[in-house]
């Protein structure tokens, strides 16, 4: 399998991206071909700096760079050199399998929908967080922010795509799917979720237990937690802010660690028909190295595929 | 002025009430008469034991108590001589000027919507939550959960409502006011966010800054921050769990003490035409005490007439 690397996406690139390629590439479990895709002298003084054998790479150049803050519609259509729009043009035409980047998170998205085709079934691709939960568990959180109108069978989709994610990549087996909501019982909430409870409720590719409250996204409750990217991006944002305000107030505990966003592995725009993974701009090594091998799990345990017979069946 | 107690509501009752009368009474800007709603033996009893003296405090008795689950309107309507409901009858009927319980939520939002009217102008009351900032200050979140809900003038009203309140309340000076996004840029968000947007910026009864993202809820970025019951509700809980983790844990630091909402002088229902405050079930001595200096704040600064102002002018 091959699996794309933009090079030139993140704060720290490209030296963290190559620090990620070659914690990767030291792991027992690498089996990807790597496309590095970035400035291709930069590229290969660092990742020979970085004693990077050339077995397993290849080197893609592009001459331009997307930055954090273009526009990015406009920057995707400008910008054809650039290392994200090199990226999608190799994901549409089969030379890579997936496609990773830390880079643009606009663009990115843009390319995710725009360069490939929605997974057959698919209404609206989404983008989830992992949430580290109390207990030492992982749970999954979707939509954050892709969709932040939604319809009822929009949450009952990310509900099913969460689910298959949470099996196959996070281990969970049956994953308990929530729906965010403001009560416990049946029948709370505003309309939007009303409608999606009854259609959470008679699905019978999940396994759905009924409503989470604001308490219980960090604890064991539910594995998926389901809403609409409204909701979800502030929930996010504001785990992400605890995690920093406690890290300036110098509050240190193991816990608080895990919500260090640059420990884990970008988050998947789940719904396209290929892995595109966009990381967090800080990103360092660990971020890419992890980044990597969720696509290569991905790919390994047929994702896609499983989450597109789950949706039409 | 008279604010009417309810002694029976909440976990501690009333040992936890009768302990908030003593300490609000032995403070210098005590000016109130208390009603204390309840058995009339036990609060006898145990006013008689704080050494509470009998020249500010009438004891009402009550007979029932309405319990934590009980369900809201069908217990108000059945149990007319519980505490709440006599207490509502009291504030209705002018003898009391403000209405104070920590019990069953539900009633108390019932008897504020029923029992005594909507503020002249106000659409929908709400209901906020302080936010212990990054900084040391405090903010005003709201709605948290009364209008899960809401059309866009709602949250116009909210806005108004939640600046006098942080102004003659929480003592901030042209309160910052925030419309919780998902993006900091005008144009960002939910179509319900986009047209709260134009509102609250052609408001001039506030001083609107723009977008607050939920990284942003727990810095300077805004003193009120505006949202849907729904969100809101799912902030609070959230930021409510975040402190019972860190306490489980036992990570402990300053910062995070100020999360300990039985801190805090409970929620006053917010719109409606007399103080009405809301305490959490765990509520002890302390956030009694600072819910009845609350209540006489509000009655002192004449916080509803000034709302109501703001609102129909």
């Amino acid at each position: 399998m091959n699996i794309g690397l933009d090079m030139m996406g993140g704060d720290f690139a490209p030296l963290e991206a190559v620090k990620g390629v070659a914690h990767y590439l030291s792991e027992q479990s690498a089996s990807a071909t790597l496309f590095l895709i970035g400035d291709q002298q930069t590229i290969e003084k660092l990742t020979a700096d970085h004693k990077i054998s050339k077995e397993h790479i290849h080197i893609v150049p592009s001459e331009e760079v997307i930055g954090m803050h273009e526009h990015p519609t406009k920057a995707l259509k400008e910008k054809q050199r650039s290392s994200i729009a090199i990226g999608f043009n190799l994901l549409a035409t089969g030379k890579i399998d997936a496609f990773i980047s830390a880079g643009n998170t606009g663009a990115m998205l843009v390319g995710s929908l725009f360069s490939i085709k929605a997974l057959e079934g698919v209404i609206r691709p989404t983008i989830s967080t992992v949430i580290p939960k109390e207990d030492g568990n992982t749970g999954l959180l979707l939509d954050v922010g892709l969709n932040v109108d939604c319809k009822p069978e929009h949450l009952n989709q990310f509900a099913v795509m969460g689910s298959v994610f949470a099996h196959l990549i996070l281990g969970i087996d049956k994953p308990k799917v929530g729906l965010m909501n403001v009560g416990e019982e049946e029948g709370k909430g505003n309309i939007q979720a009303q409608a999606v409870y009854s259609l959470l409720k008679g699905n019978k590719h999940i396994n759905f237990t009924g409503n989470v409250e604001g308490r219980d996204i960090l604890t064991g409750k539910a594995d998926v937690m389901v809403c609409d990217g409204f909701t979800g991006n502030i929930i996010l944002k504001m785990a992400e802010s605890f995690y920093e305000i406690t890290h300036r107030k110098k509050i240190h505990h193991d816990y608080l660690e895990r919500f260090n966003f640059e420990n884990y592995g970008g988050t998947p725009v789940l719904g396209v028909s290929k892995p595109v993974i966009i990381g967090h701009g800080i990103s360092k090594g660990v971020a890419f190295k992890n980044m990597i091998l969720v696509a290569q799990k991905m790919l390994e345990k047929k994702v896609l595929e499983k989450m597109k017979k789950a949706l039409v069946e």
